[in-house]
């Protein structure tokens, strides 16, 4: 998938596949004739019947899950909205590369191969209080990296990011898209205290008086920064390929919400992994109409709470794939 | 372990090990130095710190995880508490040993390896609205079956039950130990309609008059049955040995729950897998102050929501074992 202008997104959505509807509806009748009280298995039962959409298979199976991490720096920093020094961004990535990280036990406990893209660590988009954050032949190189990373041969991708500053751009985006002031939005990200809050939120007044309104692709680009603009692109090849995608916390959900913002269907074929402590994801769900898959109140991003539903995943359709039906076990009904 | 009578249960809590405090905080301080922000893993560094204090090292490991299903019939379907008949017991059991069944699957994707133990289906329990469901002597002889089937090597023990009727039995056990009328209690189970639930709140009620108040442990030998007793005794010789369990919906809760109305701490290594959509459940856990691991609308026993949050406890594992410390991995810090 090339992505070649930001208008012509919203169109997308009138093109793309879409869930069919013939296969949920075989994969739903194979739910009730297998040997536990119909509906016993709750949301296991909707996670493989959701799978059978997108796979356009009655029976589907996660063969390869892939996670992809996209990394980016972000200009807003120069205005003190994190307590972690930059280069954090940089050497997590080597982090994740030496497998120390969150991300790379998650993928291995749960069974997805991570790649890890780092997007341009050393010339960090522009500080959006001081004009837009990347142009648009920018945001769109992102976005197509982004693409670009997805594996054709994937059953679903796990979304997934690193950025140091960039909770800041999350609220951003949000305080953008959706009803909100900056403050309803903003929380402690890795952890600022209630001064580093108070940055945060005038970063995003200055930010968003600058900027105006626009739509939301555009809003993208004005806020930035590259790894939001990378995955809106993978969240949007994983679509052309059927390949569902499990989003994870605030920073990577706000990122997709621009899609949803541009046309709700666009995040159709999107789980979001878990709902995070960091308050304003709890917020953007209830935005984007999205129940997440978990709850732990984690608050890490890297996709951890993506490749933590990936294993609730891989049993959904364990039980879908591997249970008898009553018939097969000779089991009475009642 | 040897239960020699239910009288003594209520003082093993004084010899019982306990969880070690210093393993805690040396798990505690090993998180804080992983390269994350710190509390950022949320409820996964909470498990992996749990698991440090009974299992006594500071890098819990499950090399083994073991599941038992305990199964068990009941006098009381004789009051038309259940739509499937009581054949269907054995039948499931029949499933489990074929591998057909979604525990089977959960088993596999979670990695626990899975026991089966059938507690004489040919000889239910007597019915507990004419008589006490089980003599002293049936109780501890399930009790002791439950405790012998714990295998000393597991590092975790995920426990399940199957039983036509039981839903009336854990309804009834939490009826007799906590606050609440039997209607507080009762749920559709495996699928009752209006007049199925009449059936089981009329026969919980002709129960507790039957059999007044009670040691809790003595409630759990008038209402039945041989299954919930198993879950007991397996909950302790567990404990002995230090080995954490995992429990599953409100049919096993409940069980376990007769061992916290005796000692509260007696359950104080256990886990509750998922927040079951039987709707006793989330009462049940309130009256036994447990927080569960997932809430995932799942109704279907067998050990299900207890083997799916196996995965979750084995994702916080690898995190805290796996992880590069920030040291290690020659990270700034905030």
């Amino acid at each position: 998938m090339q992505i070649n202008s930001l208008s012509e997104i919203a169109t997308l959505a009138d093109h793309l596949p879409t869930a069919d509807a013939a296969m949920r509806e075989g994969a739903r009748a194979h739910q009730d004739a297998l040997t536990k009280p119909p509906g016993s298995l709750g949301r296991l039962e909707d996670l493989a019947i959701f799978m059978a959409g997108w796979r356009a298979t009655a029976r589907p199976e996660i063969s390869k899950a892939q996670a992809l991490v996209f990394a980016g720096n972000h200009g807003v920093c120069a205005q003190g909205v994190n307590p972690y020094p930059q280069a954090v961004t940089a050497q997590m990535v080597a982090n994740f590369e030496h497998g120390g990280a969150a991300i790379n036990q998650l993928c291995r406990a749960n069974g997805a191969d991570l790649s890890v893209i780092a997007l341009d660590l050393d010339t960090p988009t522009a500080d959006f209080t001081q004009g837009r954050a990347m142009t648009e032949a920018e945001t769109l190189e992102a976005m197509n990296r982004g693409a670009a990373a997805v594996d054709p041969g994937a059953d679903v991708v796990i979304l997934g990011e690193m950025g140091i500053g960039n909770s800041t751009i999350a609220a951003a985006l949000a305080s953008a898209l959706f009803e909100g002031t900056p403050s309803d939005w903003v929380g402690p990200g890795t952890g600022s205290d209630a001064e580093g809050l108070a940055r945060k939120i005038a970063a995003i007044t200055t930010g968003l008086a600058l900027h105006g309104a626009k739509s939301p692709m555009e809003i993208l680009a004005a806020l930035g920064g590259r790894e939001q603009a990378a995955i809106c692109g993978a969240v949007l090849a994983a679509r052309a390929q059927r390949i569902p995608v499990i989003l994870d916390g605030f920073i990577c959900t706000s990122a997709a919400a621009t899609l949803y913002a541009a046309d709700p269907r666009l995040l159709d074929h999107c789980l979001v992994g878990h709902v995070s402590a960091e308050p304003g994801h709890r917020r953007l769900l209830g935005a984007i109409d999205k129940r997440a898959v978990l709850e732990f109140d984690m608050r890490l991003g890297e996709g951890s709470g993506a490749a933590l539903a990936l294993g609730i995943l891989r049993s959904a359709l364990a039980c879908h794939n591997g249970m008898a039906t009553f018939a097969q076990a000779g089991i009475s009904e009642a």
